[in-house]
């Protein structure tokens, strides 16, 4: 189950479903409540990770590699928390690693801080977007100028506080009995390289695999081909 | 426009500009002042960019993208401090990010402090040179011996004060409207990585476009033509 | 001549060899006391020296270029200390790099001592091994399952005190005159990136040449062919 990131839907992950589905492997794409068409953007953090739970339950879902991108990586966690026995490994692509009690708030720097708490003054309606040249410069790097546009007009607005309310855990991830691995894009400074996704997040994890490859935090659109490899390398076992 | 580093000449990236040209660019590689034949050594910072400001007017530069080397960051920053309107992006190729009065020997380590004093002090011409063994192990550790050697020939003594002199800015680059890129070679240890360029000095840009690659610091010798790439990838919007 | 890591033999380097053989080059891969089928575990690290400088000693080596993979940085650090007029360089292959009166315990993490403390109480006879968790998540990651375990069964028990006992070195290091080098795997996290072989231990060597490529601490099973390759580059010269 790929659980994608902020301002995505799961429908931006389906070149990178094609891919690992061509290998044999049956993947679910989910959209996380509040990226929804129609979603209320006022919802928290707490109600998105039920949609989440809510689905892994419907679909019945065993022995499940759990991937999460971004802010999907507190979903993930979250789901691991809840079903411990169902979830085989948990694989965080450049993605947010939560202790108990922690928001994405407490890993970012107080630069995105103010930029988020900013862009949702603005708006008005609870959710915050990202300025086009944040998006271009520090998020997909490494595409041309048209890809950027083409794939900006694909996000939606996200909801402030799936951001800034505190996750609830029995068990920090490092505790965790369930295996985990890292995939880390050497290209990725959504987070700046000095204040960096890893090893500074990663190694909340404790024992995890490692998995680099070359490219931004957007590689579901520069290079889904070489995310899915680098994906099913995390969790093949 | 690209501007060489300490110890080079414009010449030197004549390998990079063709494959720069031949995607249909229009390339300048001019030779800053204290490094062309016959040039004074006991020149500092504001007379090296001076110089370089001169080239910009009389070339009429327009819409300008500027790329850097090492000691060619200084210069660029401050050319598009004093030329805002007509640089379009400032490209730092392993280059120095100067605030306003900060020198490169604010940026360097201490050993370099003493090895570039050292230098000084037994030329006595206001010159430094560096030691093969220091070109060889720490500048270009990705070529042969023999290729070592042969450009180590083509360096020419660089003048101290063009290192110690204090950068006066209006704007730092952080501030500065124009975009930005750095380029950083992933073996590049003429800055050590427990001091390295990236990302301890490219942090200093604020909102920047990271394009990395594998080399050394003298990509422009062992691999033009991969640095080339990079440097339009980092300038292509 | 490589000098293999703890847990390992000679042997595993042979794929290695191999490659360096073809390209010209005589390669010793001696297996250091403690290592071999029937050695005592009890030994520490003077012992483990001492067997391969007596090798150095009977295959009358000149010119030779050292090349020591993790606790082998100890043993080549020692041989070029004692033979400083045969070793033309040092090739730390995410080696350890010790200092006078340093041990491997002295380098590790927190978490590596109890770890190996724990298995040594366990196993009662003098030595240390790594579960396959570790070996499998953090030693090699870039393989799949069945060649974890198949390296895995290779292993061989390893003697505690080599890890604990201090060295003794007549000079450091960063003072030999000898060259050196660094080979680094970019995905190597048997010591975790935030505790990193490279650069917190390469910086040791003052001066040295720089070589990454991709891949795990056990590229020796992952990529015999690109490490040899790597330490040629890191040896030519």
């Amino acid at each position: 189950m790929l659980v994608h990131g902020a301002w995505h839907t799961g429908k931006e992950l389906e070149s990178v479903a094609t891919s690992i589905r061509a290998a044999g492997h049956i993947v679910h794409a989910p959209t996380v409540k509040g990226n929804r068409p129609g979603d209320s953007k006022s919802i928290g953090l707490t109600e998105a990770i039920e949609s989440i739970i809510d689905y892994f339950t419907q679909q019945e879902l065993e022995d499940a590699v759990l991937v999460g991108h971004s802010y999907g990586g507190m979903i993930i966690t979250a789901v691991a928390d809840r079903f411990p026995r169902s979830v085989r490994r948990l694989v965080y692509w450049n993605a947010f690693v939560p202790n108990d009690g922690e928001s994405v708030y407490d890993m970012v720097t107080p630069q995105h801080v103010a930029l988020f708490d900013a862009s949702a003054a603005e708006r008005g309606d609870g959710s915050v977007m990202l300025p086009f040249d944040v998006w271009r410069e520090a998020l997909i790097n490494d595409v041309d100028l048209e890809i950027a546009r083409r794939t900006y007009e694909l996000l939606n607005p996200h909801p402030l506080k799936t951001l800034t309310e505190k996750i609830a855990l029995r068990v920090n991830p490092a505790e965790m009995a369930v295996a985990k691995s890292y995939v880390n894009g050497t290209e990725d400074i959504s987070l700046p390289h000095h204040y960096p996704w890893h090893p500074r997040l990663s190694q909340k994890l404790g024992l995890f695999r490692l998995i680099q490859i070359s490219g931004s935090h957007e590689l579901c659109f520069s290079n889904p081909v070489l995310l899915a490899r680098a994906i099913m390398d995390a969790g093949r076992d």
